[in-house]
């Protein structure tokens, strides 16, 4: 087994089957990805240029982040991503197994929402909101005094190329992985992809502190992170040949469910107005019980807040709750 | 406070808020309801008759619970439903909070697919399969020798009649609640109800054992059962104005999810194409891993599965997951 390192100027912004490996390493490697956030320090450098405020105790870490703007591959933007490492003999029709050994964090992290934006209630975004989270301690993080949360910190993209000629853009998730957005994706959890070119070709980037299922202001906690995971090949024939990212994910740890949660539920013609009217009731219950804004409780729910699928099966109407975990507010 | 029973010869097949009362209860009363499987004993009275086979060590209490069939309320046929319950004062506006004590099943429960049938994977079903469940223990229940479910009993219909005239047929679920199928309305959760009718007319019906969220194969395991409940009426002005049913849960049970879970996902442009893809790649797995059929994998997740909207933010692809608890092959 052999470590290998590969630092935040090996980045690219789309997926692309022909772009150069970064590296090269045998199944039973580790790879350490220094990932930059999903911003490619834009935030930092808004910070730095005072177009963007923050606070005054993170400023220093903030201004530390800034970095030139990340170079788009082939003029295409994109999440700035980590590699690719071609994995030997990694062959089309394999599966490629990813063993997530560890994720961290920068000092801080940032989520945000803006009017138009793609989140699941922009439309009701009054105006543009960065919230800049404090992740020193490396365990929770307060959120205005009202709210304390564990850190579970994942990478928001992980993939392989795709087998279709590219480039592809980084923002929509595929059967080869990308931005899978999926929080269970912490250390100790064991991603499986289907690889579809030579070598493989596996990126990581825009790690995410924390986020609820749904990341539904379109953030989690971003941040520039380091992770560190152990590459398996597992040849076409020794399994089923997945057509789709699965993963082992480690049990939960308890303490963030153990209040129990308030619950909100949305029925309505389609599971995504369904998840509209949960999250919609879901910020009200936040404004009114904590004294939130609707940007304050939104970013919060993109946070920490699970949106389930409790049913798709009674005609017309879907029922997608959303999930609130109360131990939050415990101080 | 005033404990009342209402027996299942108290049904009603629709929601319309010109039924007549089955009992009247002030806030702070408890309510048993006695209810009727989905079937409203159908699958029973199929083993009565021998159209139906079922494991001869659950033949005695399956032809017990063989009833004559429910009549449809104004001949719309629906979920067999007790009640409804008229509570004192309450009136539109206000929110009828339902308090569950405890909540029992029959010593059996059976869930079903078939082609052509509402469930998510329906058109992959070969012909129709009732699997029957031993709930005798009352916390644990087995399936197949393959893997052994905690059981979690909640009303997978609980609602206030709807304001608009009806009748409302009891399959969608609404605004005023109905056939949630939210599987965290166990013992100890509290529900929130925005009343729409003088007396709410709250009702309650279609007891699972247990279920995953999303109840993919359309049945929970469904069983006959007591609710008991008790109500509170919060008047209009004394909170928040719901819009749409909402829920204190307690916390889960860690033992389900203690092992981890194994999880698929789907990458697609709709959230029910993606939780089709990522359900139909976890039924390959339990088939491939645990030596299951397609119908029998597709009960069981039925029952214990959860989907999880992972993100709908990532443009064009929306990622659904779907969460099998390894848990359940401890022998």
């Amino acid at each position: 087994m052999t470590a290998h390192r590969l630092s935040a100027s090996d980045l690219h912004t789309v997926w692309d089957a022909t772009l150069p490996p970064a590296l090269r390493v045998e199944s039973g490697d580790v790879v350490e990805f220094v990932t930059v956030d999903a911003s490619g320090g834009g935030v930092a450098r808004q910070v730095a240029a005072g177009t963007l405020a923050c606070p005054e105790a993170l400023r220093p870490d903030v201004l530390a982040s800034a970095r030139p703007a990340v170079t788009p591959t082939g003029g295409v933007p994109g999440h700035p991503l980590t590699g690719p490492v071609f994995i030997e003999g990694a062959q089309p029709g394999d599966t490629l197994e990813v063993e997530l050994l560890d994720v961290r964090t920068a000092a801080w992290g940032w989520n945000a929402c803006r009017p138009g934006g793609i989140g699941l209630l922009d439309d009701r975004v009054p105006g543009p909101y960065t919230h800049f989270w404090n992740l020193r301690d490396g365990a929770f993080t307060d959120f205005l005094g009202v709210a304390r949360l564990p850190l579970a910190p994942f990478p928001g993209v992980i993939g392989v190329a795709p087998g279709a000629p590219g480039p592809h853009r980084t923002a929509p998730p595929r059967q080869v992985g990308g931005n899978l957005d999926v929080r269970q994706l912490t250390a100790g959890a064991r991603l499986f992809l289907p690889v579809e070119v030579p070598g493989a070709l596996l990126s990581v980037g825009d790690v995410h502190a924390a986020q609820g299922d749904g990341e539904v202001c379109s953030t989690g906690i971003e941040t520039d992170g380091v992770v560190t995971a152990r590459v398996h090949l597992h040849r076409a024939g020794t399994g089923r040949r997945l057509r789709t990212p699965e993963l082992q994910a480690t049990p939960e740890p308890t303490g963030l469910w153990r209040k129990g949660a308030y619950v909100t539920t949305g029925n309505e013609p389609t599971l995504l107005d369904a998840a509209r009217t949960a999250l919609g009731a879901l910020l009200e219950h936040l404004e009114h019980e904590y004294g939130l804004t609707f940007v304050q409780a939104y970013v919060l729910a993109s946070a920490c807040v699970d949106l389930r699928i409790s049913q798709l099966v009674d005609a017309p109407h879907f029922t997608v709750s959303a999930h609130l975990p109360l131990s939050i507010f415990d101080r």
